[in-house]
């Protein structure tokens, strides 16, 4: 818990010169989150150099667990076999998980091979969840106790465990392991120290289903202010537990997926990711957003006769297109934004949806009149203006509220991503109603527009 | 802790009836998170009586404090001046500060003539931090004590104090109040009784200015896995602590500020505001986007002789537009991400600006290809495809890579927010510059082009 007290670019030099005990001494008791730092921008042999000086001060594990686990499987690749299986054997069980979880598959087993078997069944226990369930990162590492225990009982069963740091609950079950109460440890410091747990315990307390979404178990936890959550199995059996702090990084993960699957992005694809590999995970997105624009071009294409004529149409096209996307983009972000936070239960779907429609609606009248208005001004044609507030009405009015807000309810509603590339598809289908209302309408009131 | 207990609509339907101890009985100990449900969608008079029976059970404070804060004026605005004192007099520091925020200033100064002056002083004084600092939200709720006192000293105090709920850690000071150790609370059920706390004490923890941003405080917390963090004054002296559930508040107001910010709405606009309200704080976007669609418009405006004499460039322009505005959403989306979760700490800001150009370039040099052998195949004329390459790699590449990695960058290191507007004026940006490029670069080879 001390403050950074090195100077990275010290012991920097002290890596590439290769000196491990000098490395060792700058970084002395440091934090393992800044001692982590310390791994940007370093060669392989670097990494390596560096890797072997925390293995060797037993400080590995719980300073890879602090890097942004899109960086684990580059570095993980850098070190042989035997150490990363050394280093899963030190750390914590769902840390352990973390590290093989980040070894390509053939790997992992190699590397599972070399542990001792009751962790190695434990880790492919948990990595049998399927991602995304809060089973496959909770930990195995708590306390559980039978209800008979004393206060004083209890205290002594902590002090054999000598380790504290995580512990913030006592769990008490009942003689096949099912989760019956829970006694917060600071209450433990007041109690009488012969009173039972059972008299002292939380009866019946919040818990999650191992297979319960991750994002949903966090949601659990924050609304009810907990420092972790029990995770049980389908007979209510005590499985493991997630700890606040877990907490954070999910939702942490959990908004990373939504802004990025809004935007067309993959969560892989960070800011230290190699630009090679960004671009190899941003082609599958532009090959999609490149087809959706020609679906858009195609509209306009079947007009190009009326563009002949009237080509102010062309220069207004822009207006009805990027009123209609951000309409949309302000809905869709509304909405995924509600159901991440869970807000709609301050709300409902159907007022939603009828919300944003009559809000896109109003935006639409106004921002219609107001073109209305410019574009007679400007090319002195009243029913161009009328066309132009027409295809805004139905484009941002319309069109943008309804889709934005449906979509990500339906995905929702189906188990999908609610944010799944409302950006690139969601702005094409603005795009293509756009120019179909606006070009349409200026078609049919051709004759008065030339 | 308990899992919710009751039925909303049965509890509704109590509320409809107005018979207060039914619904009393009907909610029985559920978590105060859960009874905040049932302010939705209540009319005015049945949101008082609602009040009324919780606030006679002094449950009101703990329930209104569950609400999203988005909800809490209007709320308040329904309840009697007298009673809301009275709630903020009953509440927890941090929640008075809530709740007096949220009542416009001249009732604000009026309920507060109400309470206590200690009390008033304390909220002033606190509401005096400026908005987004953390000493705006820390309680001042905590434990602190001396060096010399030893664990069973510690602990009697702890029983003196009674409530436990928020109580992590022992705050140790010197005699001038300034914070000079840290003692969790769990590691005095295992101290031996006459261990003074100096002897045991976290010397030098982790602290935050209570000038600091929140983010910044709740990013400390996060990174450093604590479950409080000391809030200190410039002198050093401990003045409150933020808890680990604050945080998870901060870190989802901070990214949906981030996600709003990005489509251009401000924070209050939530699903549950009333359309009325949502239509008056999209309206000023909705100009501003009005303006750059116009610009926009004016760029094409400029060029329509040369769209008269090939209309196919109206129909290709979509296309440049929407691929340059999502190579830009893309990228901004990655930077600003990165900014939030302190991962540029992995990379650099240099090194980003670099990546993200360099992405940019490759893919619109890929799209670029494509498109050129679509406008061929499709229009039959090789130079349109050209210069549809062309335009591509200049929006796409270089204005959405550059445009999209250094505003928001820029935009933070002057302490803005990196996120500001970035749907509305950064597509406005591509679609500018994507016309520019694209119809110049028609009109420079238009002889090759009809």
């Amino acid at each position: 818990m001390k403050a950074p007290a090195f100077n990275q670019e010290d012991v920097r030099e002290m890596i590439r010169i290769g000196t491990p005990d000098r490395v060792l001494r700058l970084i002395g008791k440091s934090h393992p989150a800044d001692i982590a730092l310390l791994f940007k921008g370093l060669e392989p042999n670097e990494v390596r150099f560096l890797f072997d000086v925390l293995f060797s001060a037993r400080r590995a594990a719980k300073t890879l667990k602090e890097l942004p686990p899109e960086l684990l499987p580059d570095i993980l690749s850098m070190i042989e076999d035997e150490k990363v299986a050394r280093v899963i054997a030190r750390a914590d069980p769902d840390d352990a998980v973390t590290f093989s979880d980040s070894l390509p598959e053939e790997r992992r087993e190699k590397v599972l091979a070399l542990v001792d078997p009751d962790l190695r069944a434990s880790v492919r226990h948990l990595i049998g969840y399927p991602e995304g369930a809060v089973g496959r990162i909770m930990t195995t590492d708590y306390l559980a106790v039978l209800p008979n225990i004393t206060a004083q009982g209890a205290i002594d069963k902590i002090r054999e465990r000598g380790e504290l740091e995580t512990f913030f609950y006592l769990y008490v079950v009942d003689d096949v392991g099912r989760l019956i109460g829970v006694v917060p440890i600071r209450n433990l410091v007041i109690a009488p120290p012969d009173r039972k747990l059972r008299e002292m315990m939380i009866v019946d307390p919040i818990r999650a289903d191992a297979m319960m979404d991750q994002e949903e178990a966090a949601r659990l936890v924050s609304k009810y202010e907990l420092l972790a959550l029990p995770i049980v199995d389908p007979a209510g059996r005590l499985a493991g537990i997630i700890t606040v702090d877990d907490v954070i990084d999910i939702i942490d993960k959990e908004t990373t997926e939504d802004m990025y699957k809004m935007a067309g992005l993959v969560e892989e694809d960070r800011v230290f990711t190699p630009a090679s590999r960004s671009v190899k995970l941003r082609l599958p997105w532009m090959f999609l957003n490149l087809l959706t624009a020609l679906t858009a071009a195609s509209v306009v294409h079947m007009f190009e006769g009326t563009i002949e004529r009237v080509v102010a149409l062309a220069t207004f096209m822009p207006v009805v297109a990027g009123m209609g996307g951000n309409g949309l983009t302000q809905t869709i972000t509304v909405i995924v934004r509600a159901i991440a936070l869970g807000e709609l239960e301050f709300s409902s779907a159907r007022g939603a949806v009828l919300k944003e429609v009559s809000v896109n609606l109003v935006i639409a009248m106004v921002a219609g009149g107001i073109i209305c208005l410019v574009a007679y001004l400007w090319k002195g044609n009243p029913v161009l203006g009328l066309v132009l507030a027409l295809a805004m009405i139905i484009n941002l009015g319309l069109i943008a509220g309804l889709f934005g807000a449906l979509v990500p309810l339906t995905l929702k509603w189906l188990n999908f991503d609610p944010a799944i590339g409302s950006a690139v598809v969601g702005t094409a289908f603005t795009d293509v109603f756009g120019f179909l209302s606006f070009l349409g309408l200026a078609t049919v009131f051709l004759r008065y527009l030339t």
